[in-house]
């Protein structure tokens, strides 16, 4: 069983945002697959993937906060400037967190921990909405 | 062939380990795949998982020494602090480092580089024992 | 359909070169896939692999300074100094980028997005060439 499909995510502001809703809803086959995986990757080089604890907001703009002190616009390394002061950092912030993600799926869900959610990293000021192009494949 | 099994892996102490032996021993399937991946997810958002060199423990103990000085616990930035002090830098590890390893599996068994082996990388100071969905897949 | 092979990839200088074509070049049967996945892991822990802007040569220097700054040779902690200043910074950058991508397929190519390319992020200064164990599967 393979299944492709591109979804596009609402644009959303800069910063760390949970989006395992947005994904699950998106993907109503989940259910027939009692054992697979479904891979997630960005089509994007200013965003990212990743996963992490999915109660508390604090969590996320702790990590907005300490991503833009060690990845700062104002690091004294840039050259490519010329897309805005926000772009480069942006690129090196999506390839340390990563563009994908795979994630297994068991008994028709995604099989994630109690406290693990789906970040989508919007490091661009006006990043605009964001394409995936899913995988869910098993049996 | 699909197999999916969750594992538990021992408690570790803060730092970086080589559990590569312990994820072979769990799945003795292995050595019936000519061709395939094994995919290792960690349910968990304070640990992490990663490929480096399996020889020198000092390498490992200076990832720890590095995480610590890059993402250190008097970070200024943190707000969620009430898990403690050393939940917020975890959470942050974790995703520079990332929940999942994707791995090939050629003639019955892992087809990793001579010098790399699977890292634990437990971010807490009382982790505890640490899960993982093993999805192994082929022919 | 599962196609595994093993390539090599030019040795290059230290720093982050794209190699989408080399390894695009290296996999003709790409074009018989009309859905599955690619993976890509290095068999290295010195060396690693990412997604990023495939135009502008100044964003991949621009990785190299930045990278170089945060995990600097000059840092205080190191203590597996016995390969040379520019080993252990190489293991670190390794982790933080990840060693493998996984990459969909759809309609007989990569699917990806405009802007992707892959870049292979030479750590070492004489890192020599890298080999790759090339797993392809879908329908």
């Amino acid at each position: 069983m393979w299944i492709s499909r591109v979804i596009r995510l609402d644009p959303r502001p800069r910063g760390f945002h949970l989006v395992t809703r947005e994904i699950v809803e998106a993907l109503p086959e989940l259910r027939d697959v009692s054992a697979g995986l479904l891979h997630l990757p960005l089509l994007h080089t200013s965003a990212s993937l990743t996963l992490n604890e999915n109660a508390s907001p604090d969590v996320r703009r702790d990590f907005e906060t300490w991503f833009n002190a060690v990845v700062p616009e104002s690091f004294g390394g840039w050259t490519h400037t010329f897309e805005g002061p926000d772009d480069m950092p942006a690129h090196v912030k999506a390839s340390l967190l990563g563009p994908s993600l795979t994630l297994p799926v068991r008994d028709g869900q995604l099989a994630l921990g109690t406290w693990q959610g789906i970040y989508l990293c919007e490091h661009r000021d006006h990043g605009g909405a964001r394409t995936l192009t899913l995988t869910l494949f098993g049996e």
